[in-house]
């Protein structure tokens, strides 16, 4: 179909190696899923979290058990050290409690230890007993403070029960840790907290042995403060610790006013994602339980302690002793969540493959062990189940946006979600004609301000992309139809209609949607034939348009065949970078003239009053036909195409639905063409990617067309869920956040553009692989045609697929379109992390070609 | 087209006048707006709200002003009374205050008064130095107390300014307010609550004078303890204000660990939809306030107050005025908060009317003055902005459900609103296809063991009615050209497609949704036209179904013109009841041999292998036809329709859009017919109510049609967001919630059923009234059709506007299909709120009936 017109290359740089472009990745997130792990949580300092440890620990530790088993208990972060050390206090009230219960435990043994990993010099020094440094130093050092009790006459054999307790990072002083590590100079950064959490986790809770299950291990993490106090960067906890989702206890409070304060902190760590698998608090007389029961519907257990004595001497023992019951009843509530939590994950690929209807998907090609367990979202990541040998969370970058609906990054979807709480418990959702509500009207200001600036007046909401074209489309018609005096004909007599088919002119390889009237207005294709769509016709001029890509790091213009013969006298086919392919230079140019007479040629046959056909709309996706295959179009020749409609009063529809939003690195799509429609439709990346939401703008002329009288002259279309407060809400937040340099680093250019986010040197040497047929880069997408012949190439190729299977290896999420693969970010998403997914790419891209070499020799060798 | 067959009336109740049925309605929601109002909350008991309330109203009152001003200080929950009062508190400390500065003050004078309304027996005990009798009272008391402070020399003349301190209840253990009203028999339910307090802030702000707006008037109400401490009826605090949803200040924790406190009690209330306008806190040297600022972005000022002196002698006298600053600049906030909130609302309809493009509306035929403000929706309620007069806030009962989608009751709109906030923060939204996570499935289970129960097995999803019913169509018209050899045809000749049509069999007055494909599916109408949809050309045949409806009070049949005539020689067509109309028994009555050959002829001249056109679908609407008018079809005809189909292997679908979910008092209305389709679609009130979801439900033997080698073959239809994880777990929530009897007091006859909902009597009266037409009260849906002619009838009529206006008076918000109007409730909704909407409908149908009669009169004397 596609004519290559030149291989001249101009300002053809030097391919490096790729070796140079490594970058470091960061370790790739893996949180065993092996033992259970808990974090336990608290909804004020001072509640207790601690002895709750040290009775999980006693419950697992010190009753008769059949072999021995072990506790990890992990304090990541901890202030006031040396003198508070809550690793310290689990050590020594557990070996207390331990030497005291012996003599109810026939052959027991427990090894204990406590370790200290790091400090702030300040605490470092203390716990030392060394002076001060007259030179502060900053950072934090490696403190390697270490304890431990062995049994008596034993030297840690492998009978012992084990009891190993950690503090990652501790303190001096006893304020928040932000504070703290600020007046210590010892921040850490989250990344950094989060490492060796998993370090530890691993190395504790995933070694030893096959499938590391030989030793019951249980597992407790405990935070620092309340739910919502900042860590050592400033980070809250509840966010610090949310890559990780481990499933949670919440020590309340059992005193007055104790009750807002535990509903509020279960609230919190609600609004993250987290499960609470239980409420435990301090009793004081006050009841607390019955409201909080209430408040949860009895859903999660409450479980009351008895009162702690004032007098701490004698660590407590008696007080242990009497919680004992309520220790036991928490552990079993806790392993009971753990074991339904994994009896659920691993049989979900089974059950979804028996009762899910997956869109777009050939069932019988989806084995049970190809599903992907998604336990989570986090920002541009999900998190993934595996349950392969030990069982373990892991992260894959979402590089294909979820259907190119993904926007937020992890600090707008904590925010999306608290507003989302909000918009539903102020609204719900509430009707939206002949009524306003502040979403609904803010949002439709905001897209009007927007993506709509300088010619829509009207917002029409409906919920998806589909939705939103079939509304664009009765929009124009009705335009069309007046401005052409086809509507006075129906008037004046009903048959008229019979006369008239309306059409609209619209690019081979576009996709406008799934419902009926969207795919009337696409080409023929794998999606409209008698097997999917009985009742498609395609009533359009279909146009075979010029492409631009970029292929041995030079950007190409092709043209179609039509256009093949006239142009092949011009000399300069190739472009010396993408801006000049966007330049609006090229109005002028002689290739100008040959789109404008090509486009005024095939619109000939339909225009005129008299007959049967008319072109009644121009609907183009612009600059990049997403769907159809990730096709960037000569932008030239959109401008012309529609310059060339205006001229003849036929409406212009632009479906923005995949390139609005930033998607191609402004905010509209029209603005990289540089020129604006009657008509343009927005879904997908609109509610930052949380929601479904679409809407149609429309100018103040397309909006007259339909005033009048008569209700019969509205536009008699409308969903039950027109403009809801939540979808508006979202794309609020979103459409303010995306563009605002404080909030979304990418922003440059005054305001109008997202920053280069794909590495250029990584581009041309992927647009120069021998596997690679041509390359496309603008805003946050990424795409690349393999090169592919026969059944290999288009929409049913199955061609990419082990290059798939490794990408997702490398924490890569994506999901080709046929031959076409693409890697697709979020408007916020860093440049770094954008070049990370490129090197991998690459190399998978060189495994990729050698296994087909491989295949393609073998069967050269062997085969026919 | 409708030929009434029959006028006898079996069972006919003598009808009642509609004196007796008036119930006691309670008072209408009336929140004034007037004045700056606020709610003062804290993120923990003991923060001090109450010196904030104290130091703004020092800040309003003891400030050099022009003109006297009043502060009103409102306490609706006191415990600890009578030692702790803190309206008393404020009346004392302020009147210490205004001694102090009144040097600084020229022409100043000030009235105090402190009021304590109702007291628990032991409070008022307490207060009145009497001893505690004998037999213990239950309830509350009106107390009475009351003190004043007037200028000197003055006798309260009009130049004073006023503090005005109220308590509403007090109770005398200082407990949290539930556990006081349980110990000493005072339990107060939150209506009564909300109606003093609605009574006392109309008392003191909406009087006297033109507006009420002559003095200027800040209040304060003053919650109690934390954000989430439960009230006196257990109903914690944050939900027993929600109705009112008045915006709030919130007082933080300044101490160590009250940085996650003050964050989760900003959480929750925001969880509740309030706006804070400000965060004020007692410093205790942590510097809270910077994590704070950077929570809140910078959005919500955070202010701190000098720590409070331990010494509280001398009522805090140089602290007061240390913290001037801070409360004149609170004061500022809050005051700013005020007038933008009520500029934005008075502004709100303009605005609309000028950007918004409403679906289904004739702009021209919307006023500004028409436009309906939701501040916010509560369960089954609209909280409407008025700015006639005084601006106030009044609730309308949503009638039409918005759109048919409502099903929240107040309670199970804030469990939504937290688990979509979870929701968001676990997964945002996660793409479907391959892929499993927990809320899609668990949806897809509840889907199939629910509405699917005993035939579907595949859920497939999508974001609208509309986009549902397309899917169906695509399964049918696939299973069907498979069972009929059509698509085997087509793969030995391509141009086989050209040589078929399918078509649906569908139901005269049917309405599937405003795409194009589900517009296929319906009849010609006022939607479909050419000024509506250049492309429809209706893909049916389409029969006049037989309906029923209730007149007089008596239940009858209604038959299509060309059944008629066979059908006049039976003899009995009025039922004797609702329930004789479902009865299978009918099955077996020469009506159903009847319809059985009417359709059997209908559809032979679509039938044999040969033709052009087949009948690929039966598609429609089970029981009602809801946008065609609300139409009952009779059950038995469709029965029939589905046996016949299935006789000659055409799949059926149902359009549950509408019509699922307890709609009609089952959870589907499949259940009311009694026989089961091969494809059903759902949409609407499937999530509750509040977020666009839909599915698609179908057999496996539709599904395997889709099964195959190629991708090609599998179903290639996917909106963005199918199956999106908060609709999922919104549809998961709603879906449990409705069936439990536990949360659903309707739920009866072992969980099939709701309740009766619609007052029999009261519907027969209506029934009879001479203005109705006809009615159908069945499940959450009450109809009535208008008796009207010409242009007066049908879609486009204007006829009910006045009925409509004079309901919204009422507090109903409803809208017509034109001369058909209906109320619609949640399946939660009390049959006692659904007889006050009746009742209120039957009264303005009398006003409606004169002024039509004075109108008609009127044309005839003046008229032509």
């Amino acid at each position: 179909m596609y004519v290559l017109i030149s291989l001249h290359r101009r300002g053809h740089r030097h391919l490096r190696h790729v070796k140079d472009l490594s970058t470091t990745a960061h370790s790739q997130l893996h949180v065993p899923l092996n033992h259970p792990t808990f974090l336990v949580w608290a909804s004020n300092t001072s509640l207790g979290k601690t002895l709750v440890s040290t009775g999980l620990a006693a419950s697992s530790l010190l009753n008769p058990i059949p072999k021995p088993r072990k506790f990890l208990y992990l304090k990541p972060i901890q202030t006031g050290f040396p003198s508070d050390s809550d690793s310290s206090s689990v050590f020594h009230k557990l070996s207390r409690l331990s030497l005291l219960r012996r003599h109810n435990l026939p052959h027991f043994s427990l090894f204990s230890s406590n370790h200290i990993l790091k400090a702030s010099f300040p605490a470092a020094n203390s716990a030392l007993g060394q002076e001060i440094s007259e030179t502060p130093h900053s950072g934090m050092r490696d403190l390697g403070y270490y304890e431990e009790a062995k049994p008596e006459g034993d030297v840690g054999g492998g009978a012992a029960s084990q009891l190993v307790c950690k503090t990652l990072y501790a303190w001096r002083e006893a304020v928040s840790p932000h504070l703290a590590a600020e007046r210590e100079s010892g921040v850490v950064e989250d990344a950094a907290v989060l490492e060796l959490l998993q370090k530890c986790l691993r190395f504790e809770l995933g070694g030893g042995g096959e499938k590391g299950k030989e030793t019951e291990i249980f597992c407790v993490v405990e935070t620092a403060g309340g739910v919502a106090s900042p860590g050592p960067s400033g980070s809250l906890q509840c966010d610090l610790y949310r890559p990780f989702r481990l499933p949670g206890i919440l020590v309340g409070d059992g005193r007055l006013g104790g009750i807002s304060g535990t509903i509020s902190a279960y609230e919190s760590l609600k609004l993250r994602g987290y499960d609470i698998a239980a409420v435990v608090f301090e009793d004081h007389g006050l009841v607390n339980e019955m409201p909080l029961l209430s408040y949860l519907r009895n859903r999660v257990p409450v479980l009351v302690l008895p009162p702690v004595p004032k007098d701490l001497s004698n660590d407590l023992m008696e007080w242990f002793d009497e919680s004992r019951g309520v220790f036991d009843s928490l552990k079993e509530e806790m392993l009971s969540a753990y074991s339904k939590r994994m009896m659920r994950l691993q049989d979900m690929p089974k059950k979804a493959g028996e009762i899910f209807w997956w869109p777009f998907t050939q069932h019988q090609l989806v084995p049970e062990e190809a599903v992907t367990v998604i336990d989570s979202r986090h920002g541009e990541n999900f998190a993934v189940f595996k349950a392969q040998n030990n069982e373990f969370i892991t992260q894959q970058f979402d590089a294909c946006a979820s259907w190119w609906t993904q926007g937020p990054d992890t600090t707008l979807q904590t925010e999306l979600a608290r507003d989302m709480g909000y918009a539903a418990a102020r609204f719900g959702h509430v009707m939206f004609p002949e009524n306003v509500y502040e979403p609904a009207l803010e949002c439709a200001e905001l897209l009007l301000e927007g993506v709509g600036k300088g010619w829509a007046s009207r917002t029409f909401f409906s919920d998806n992309g589909s939705t939103a074209i079939e509304i664009a489309l009765k929009m124009a018609f009705r335009k069309f139809s007046y401005d052409h005096g086809i509507l006075s004909d129906v008037h004046k007599d009903n048959t008229a209609s019979q006369r008239v088919e309306l059409m609209v002119l619209a690019l081979q390889g576009s996709y406008h949607g799934d419902t009926l009237g969207a795919m009337e207005a696409q080409a023929p294709s794998s999606y409209t034939g008698f097997l999917q769509q009985p009742w498609y016709t395609g009533r359009g001029l279909f146009l075979d348009p010029p492409t631009v890509y970029m292929c041995n790091g030079v950007w190409k213009l092709s043209l179609p065949e039509g256009l093949h013969l006239e142009i092949s006298k011009l000399e300069n086919k190739a472009f010396s970078s993408r801006d000049e392919i966007f330049h609006k230079i090229r109005d002028k140019s002689d290739l100008a003239r040959i789109y404008s007479s090509y486009i005024s040629e095939q619109l000939s046959q339909y225009s005129g009053s008299g007959g049967f056909y008319h072109i009644g709309a121009l609907i183009m996706e612009p600059v990049i036909l997403g769907a159809g295959g990730m096709h960037m179009i000569d932008p030239l020749f959109q401008r012309v195409l529609v310059n060339e409609c205006r001229s003849k009063k036929i409406p212009v529809i632009f479906d923005e639905v995949f390139t609005g939003f930033w998607r191609l690195g402004r905010e509209t799509a029209a603005e990289l063409l540089g020129c604006v429609p009657d008509i343009a439709c927005f879904a997908k990346l609109m509610t930052g990617g949380i929601i479904p939401l679409a809407a149609t703008l429309a100018t103040n002329a397309i909006f007259n067309s339909f005033i009048g009288e008569s209700k019969l002259k509205a536009l008699l279309h409308g969903h039950s869920y027109s403009g809801h407060a939540m979808g508006c809400t979202a794309a609020v937040k979103s459409i303010k956040w995306f563009k605002d340099p404080q909030t979304n680093l990418n922003i440059t250019d005054e305001g109008r553009s997202l920053r280069e986010l794909w590495d250029e040197d990584v581009v041309q040497q992927i647009s120069s692989h021998p596997a690679v047929e041509r390359v496309v880069a603008l805003g946050t997408l990424f795409a690349l045609e393999l090169r592919a012949e026969g059944s290999n190439a288009g929409y049913a190729s199955q061609y990419a697929s082990s290059l798939l299977q490794n990408l997702r290896q490398d924490g890569i999420y994506t999901r080709p379109l046929g031959n076409v693969i693409y890697l697709m970010c979020g408007p916020c998403t860093s440049p770094e992390i954008c070049s990370q997914l490129l090197v991998k790419l690459y190399k998978r891209l060189e495994d990729f070609d050698q296994f087909h070499q491989i295949r393609e020799e073998n069967s050269q060798s062997y085969g026919g």
